[in-house]
């Protein structure tokens, strides 16, 4: 019987659920919600933006040439040639020189006017408009074209799309939006000690913090999770459970087993249906983790305890997620920071610390890495890479925080 | 006629948005679907947890004085007494001194142990173990009460709930969850020059960005958005359309009436129905923002143009939907960097600049303010307070970032 795992390094078991991922479907959604959607292909601007010249300022249009000097002692006097009013097109007036048009702000400046003067710098008396300010040709407006050219890649597949991003697919007119589908993750708790979160756990028991756990990180990583419940280890039960998980997802997390046994129960379900690929990484915590394929579709066995399952989903788990949802552009949160304290390490394996953050630095949670509570009471963790041994106090260190 | 809109600080801006936000209603969402949600209440802690005391490895449950000097060369030999299953309980041994239990991860450690021995480090040979380490009191245990104590507040009433949060909720057995209600915002789109996403702008029409841009950071600020649609500028119809969305939503975020006219006809229509009460704030881009109230709920008059909106959104708006979501923990995104080149700035009003970061710092996205591909080839802004005269390349900055 072997007690030690073969693990493998932290890059090894990502570039394995990075080779099992299967690609994300396409569809499309409505622009009104598109917030959080990942577009599946590159998003082209359909026409020039703007459309034509158009005044960021309430103002006089003008030939920039005509109030050169200008000043407010000394303004430029130019005839008034009429007002355009917002959505207006006027065509070129054929007699710009000495005259000026009000146009206020986003409507369009005729084209023979180089500049608009802002309101506060002019005064209007009768059919004259004395302007008491120099301009630059090109000031206070924007060219047609200017903002986005007609053909331009405006977004990028692969892009996930912020509020800024759906205000720009809607100015290129892109409603319905071209997005990757949500995938399902299915989540299958295990563990005959695990019980409903509805319940009273009696001693021995404790509820079912996985599911949930896990359930939440999918949706926030953009996924549907789908949860299948608690599945005492009872291989003929957790076979048809499994089953119906690989018949219904795109994925399967199964969170729990926690013990060798339960580990085992695992790993020889999902070399029935596929393969086991990684059994161990060389990772604290979260070392008892197993990634496999059944029916041809990604099974990742987490760590039983939830605060090691935690550090697997981002560390790990995250990436597959990500390249499901066909998300190119979201990156871990890092910033950078200080160790407040010495954290020594073993030699070996990878080592995620918890540390809380403040303007003075990172200062690690010691204590019991198994505590739920120090998942919500520190603000990320620290990376001390395989062979080194531990992080001196004051060095500088990049904290990966926690998202949200 | 008033050209110069009378300003107030952004300070000022912010304390007036507060002072109208409507309090949060409550009520309940399941567990599965809480991710994201705030809690209307404090969450505590129903039960010890763990419930009893847990071992964090798999192993064999001692007494650590049992294995006072033990090493490899001399372990420490005790008898074998029996093995405690998964979500078993165990009374006391009885007689525990030189006697040892097997104990899965997870599982139970009877009260007269108070250490359990890895696997690694163990031998069974027979009905006798082999202890191999030496064990301090407590090791690879977590005691009951250790994680969460009875009673204690887990949570606190106004927390946004993040995926570990979820966890931690399941762990006291909170489903349903007490959450805050979302709060619906209305949004009406102004401006005789605004058409559908779906037509193809003639000269002097634009796009109507703002519903989208608006309704997608209602979104993701926790809301629910509700479009209006555009609203040409013509009273009787605006009155109208203000009136259902005062209605039927909790906010009302009107965007574009970008032109001196329009933002009057906004200011008016609020009047009619309740108050102003600030037209025009110290801060470019935003300077054209209107606050008041209608029907009493807050209504916001936004700048026309959607790079100046967003500024607003993100600067202004933020607080009235964080308070309307009852979230008292998110913050603005901010870290820490330098200028990488001079950032001039007229004095008298607050200015944000756009920028890009690197490692090397934050590099400031000059050029016009009013377009659109500055707000999504950003990474962020940086505030430059009333009163300065702007940064000089080197000076350290604070980059608030854009979110997601």
């Amino acid at each position: 019987m072997s007690v030690f795992l073969e693990t493998v390094t932290v890059e090894e078991a990502i570039r394995q659920v990075l080779s099992i991922a299967p690609s994300p479907k396409t569809g499309s959604v409505s622009l009104e919600n598109a917030i959080g959607r990942v577009v599946s292909g590159d998003i082209l601007a359909d026409i020039d933006i703007p459309g034509f010249t158009r005044s960021v300022v309430d103002g006089y249009a003008v030939r920039h040439s005509d109030t050169s000097g200008a000043s407010e002692s000394v303004p430029a006097m130019l005839e008034y040639g009429g007002r355009i009013g917002m959505g207006e097109h006027a065509g070129p007036t054929g007699k710009p020189a000495g005259r000026c048009v009000y146009v206020p702000t986003g409507g369009h400046v005729p084209d023979d006017f180089d500049a608009v003067a802002m309101i506060e710098y002019c005064e209007q008396v009768g059919n004259e408009v004395l302007i008491k300010r120099s301009l630059a040709h090109g000031e206070n407006l924007v060219g047609k074209g200017e903002d986005f050219r007609r053909g331009e890649v405006v977004l990028e597949k692969g892009h996930r799309l912020s509020p800024q991003d759906v205000g720009v697919l809607a100015a290129v007119g892109c409603d319905p939006v071209p997005v990757y589908l949500i995938p399902r993750i299915g989540i299958i708790s295990t563990g005959n000690e695990v019980i409903p979160v509805s319940s009273i756990p009696r001693e021995g028991q404790v509820r079912d913090v996985n599911s949930y756990l896990c359930g939440a990180y999918a949706r926030e990583s953009g996924c549907d999770p789908v949860l299948y419940g608690i599945v005492r280890d009872e291989p003929a039960l957790f076979r048809e459970v499994l089953g119906k998980a690989t018949q219904e997802c795109d994925a399967v997390l199964i969170s729990g087993g926690s013990s060798k046994d339960e580990r085992d129960l695992t790993a020889s379900l999902i070399g029935e249906k596929g393969e086991v690929l990684v059994h161990g990484i060389a990772l604290a915590p979260g070392k008892p983790t197993i990634i496999g394929r059944a029916e041809n579709i990604p099974v990742i066995g987490l760590p039983g305890h939830p605060a090691s399952a935690f550090v697997v989903l981002v560390i790990v788990v995250r990436h597959l997620l990500n390249m499901m949802t066909g998300d190119c552009s979201t990156k871990l949160d890092i910033v950078q920071s200080r160790a407040l304290a010495n954290i020594p390490s073993a030699r070996g394996r990878e080592e995620y610390i918890r540390v809380t953050l403040s303007d003075k630095g990172a200062m690690p949670v010691f204590g019991k890495s198994g505590l739920l509570n120090t998942l919500i009471r520190s603000d990320g963790i620290v990376r001390i890479p395989a062979g080194t041994e531990g992080i001196e106090k004051g060095d500088p260190i990049e904290v990966i925080r926690w998202q949200g």
